[in-house]
Order: structure tokens, then C-alpha cells, then sequence
């Protein structure tokens, strides 16, 4: 287990009962998510756009169209804050004040590397494809070099790191605890419905187990 | 409807098939969503912070203690960035590189401004409340004076957005249609599972109609 280190940025203040520091908590909340929204700032504004990641041990990876502002920006060392939030439910107290959510965040601070070697490249392209959908790599046609070429791959170190969880039912004052008002969870699962074949997908070819049996 | 002017800062760049600047497009995924990534720069290190929004006509309300840097900082006028993400399914090509997912973001630019009065303000929670479960309001127990002074309140205008859409298929090459790989969409919805009562609701309580048919 990772031991990371609150700083100055990542100490969480509101709520610190919530707060976790260690991989043990936030590396399967990033292992059970595959988008995440990636903060960072031109010309003073901020940008929060979503897009995919992989995990590998300390490692998060980000591809993108080298293109894309947000690829270029990230590229030219910005300090980034990528932000990964998997909600569980509503959580319905008593008073309108106790309304809740029931989550689990991780904040990653820091500056992405681009991976340049070609075989590197490769091996995060992987993870990102296999993070999303594990067996997946494997049946694909992979990237060409002119593909390759067009994708920029980024890898932010996994060391600038806090998670956020709340569970549990709703909290209300005491004295609120009589009245006559619903209060509960309504819990909000992720749950794959049957998969979509392609209108061009070559006749008898079967949808693959790791599509059917999806779960995270 | 009205028609958003794209600017220099909204205008979407990758891909600009997928982007929209309606609100016939924009509302639409504001109001199926609840959750919105924040970004916020301090000391010029970018911050994301997940949170809760309701929206009613062109403007966006959040909501939280006064004492979170996230609020404090908003209130001061900063520049901020609201991006709002629907994920509908991972769209799974024959090539590694046109894998996709298909969704609906919207980017949301400006800075927002403090709710100040008590009727406004909580008309505000009111919108909060309802965006996130239509029906609740009626139901709890209101804000007190004390509370309402413990939650700071904000909008945004809804001037400087974009919306960014994907739907369908894979698309993948050409020639890459006759390999024998499975491709298609696998759809993600976000569907209710049985509400959790609290443990220690009041006997006799029955579950709401707006929690048991709950959808978005």
C-alpha cells in the first residue's frame, strides 16, 4: 500500500472524516471508472473536459488527438487536476439541508508526461483499452504507425492523490429523526444494458463474453 | 430557443460535427444530469471539484458550505468552468484506434454570482432540490435561518456554453469492415435499484412514488 502524502492542495477541509490518502482506497475507485475530467487552464480560464483513462500502478494514463487544446496544453507541462467521481446513490434526509449524494472521488494533482516511444505508446494504449473493457486489446486491430502518430499519450504520476467517500444512510439533527418523512438511499447503479451489434457487423460473428458479461 | 454564440473559448474545435450551441440541445442535458464536474483555479493550479446543480431558465445554481474553497473561491468572482457528462455506452470499433464512447457533455464558461436573499435563496435550494428528485421539496423539512446561512448559494448564467454529442455506431475504416471482430455499442444507463429505507425511519412511513418511479 501507497502511504500518499497530503499537501497543502490535496488536504481535503470540508468534511475531512471523508478524506482517504492511500492506494488501498483510491486505486480501486479509478479501477472501477473510466472517465474522468481533466482540469486545466489557458490564458487564466479553466477547462473541465471528460474523456477516457487507464490505470497501471502509479501511472494514469490520457490519450487524445494531438490536436485537442486540451492534449497540447497538458503536453506543454500545465499543472493539471484530473478528477475521477463514481456516484452510488441519492441519499434523502429528513431536513432539505441533509440531501446528499453517496460517492466516491479520487483528485489527482499534478503535470502529465508524453510517452514517446513507440513500444511505451503501445503498452498505455493497451492499458487504456484494456481498463475500459478488459479482453478487448487482445481482438482489435491495433494502431498503425500513422494512428499512432495522431494520438498523443499522457502519463500523470499517481503521487499528488486524495479520495472523498460518503456511504451510509442519511444523517439528520436529532430532533428531526420523528417526523413523519421518508429518508433513505436510492442507490444509482451503472448497469449495462444488452449490447448493440454494428449494422455492418459481418454475419456470425459473436459478441464476445467480455461484452456480454460486462461489469466493473 | 436560444441560440449560444459560440466564442473564441466555447467553440469546439475537435470534431466540431459533435458540437452544438442551442439550448433546445444544452437544457435538455443539464436537466438529465445532476452532477457537474467545477472548475476553479487557486494559485494557479486548476481544481475539479464534483457537485450537485439545478438549473432553471439560463441559469445554473450550485450550492454548499460557505467555508469549502470551492465556494469561497467561486464567490470571489472567479473564472470558473461547469461540465455536466452523460455517458451512454462504450462504442467498441474493429481498430484499437476509433474506439469511442457515445455521450453528452456540456461546457459551461463564466462566473457566478451569490445569492444573497432569503426568499431567493431559498427558492434556489428549491430548484436544487427538485432538479435532483421532482417532488421532494413539498416533502422536507425546510431550511432554518442558520442553515441557510451555512450554504452558500450560486448562479451561473447560461451565456457561454457548448455542447459536445456523440451517438450511433462505430465508425470505423473502410477496409476494416470485413475483419472478423465484433464491434458495436454497449449501453451504460444509470438505472435505479431498490430504495434503501433508513434504518431508522419511523414505522409506517411508505416509500414516495417520486423515489420508487424514479428516473431522469
Amino acid at each position: 500500500m501507497t502511504q500518499f502524502k497530503p499537501t497543502e492542495r490535496t488536504q481535503v477541509r470540508r468534511l475531512p472524516a471523508r478524506a482517504s490518502y492511500d492506494s488501498e482506497t483510491v486505486y480501486p475507485i479509478l479501477d472501477e471508472g473510466f472517465i474522468c475530467h481533466v482540469g486545466f487552464v489557458v490564458d487564466g480560464q479553466p477547462y473541465v473536459i471528460p474523456t477516457a483513462y487507464g490505470r497501471a500502478g502509479d501511472v494514469l494514463y490520457i490519450h487524445g488527438s494531438s490536436a485537442s487544446r486540451m492534449l497540447r496544453t497538458l503536453t506543454e507541462g500545465a499543472d493539471v487536476c484530473v478528477t475521477v467521481t463514481l456516484l452510488d446513490g441519492l441519499v434523502l434526509a429528513r431536513a432539505a439541508f441533509h440531501h446528499s449524494m453517496n460517492y466516491r472521488s479520487v483528485v489527482i494533482l499534478g503535470r502529465a508526461k508524453v510517452i514517446e516511444g513507440r513500444e511505451e505508446k503501445l503498452r498505455a494504449l493497451e492499458i487504456l483499452t484494456e481498463h475500459i473493457v478488459r479482453g478487448r486489446w487482445k481482438d482489435v486491430r491495433h494502431p498503425t504507425d500513422l494512428e499512432l502518430k495522431a494520438t498523443t499519450v499522457l502519463a500523470l504520476p499517481l503521487a499528488e492523490v486524495s479520495a472523498k467517500i460518503r456511504t451510509g444512510p442519511p444523517k439528520d439533527d436529532e430532533e428531526d429523526y420523528q417526523l413523519s418523512i421518508w429518508a433513505g438511499v436510492l442507490p444509482l447503479p451503472v448497469t449495462p444494458s444488452a449490447p448493440i451489434a454494428d449494422p455492418r457487423l459481418t454475419e456470425g460473428i459473436e459478441t464476445p463474453s467480455y461484452v456480454r458479461n460486462y461489469f466493473r
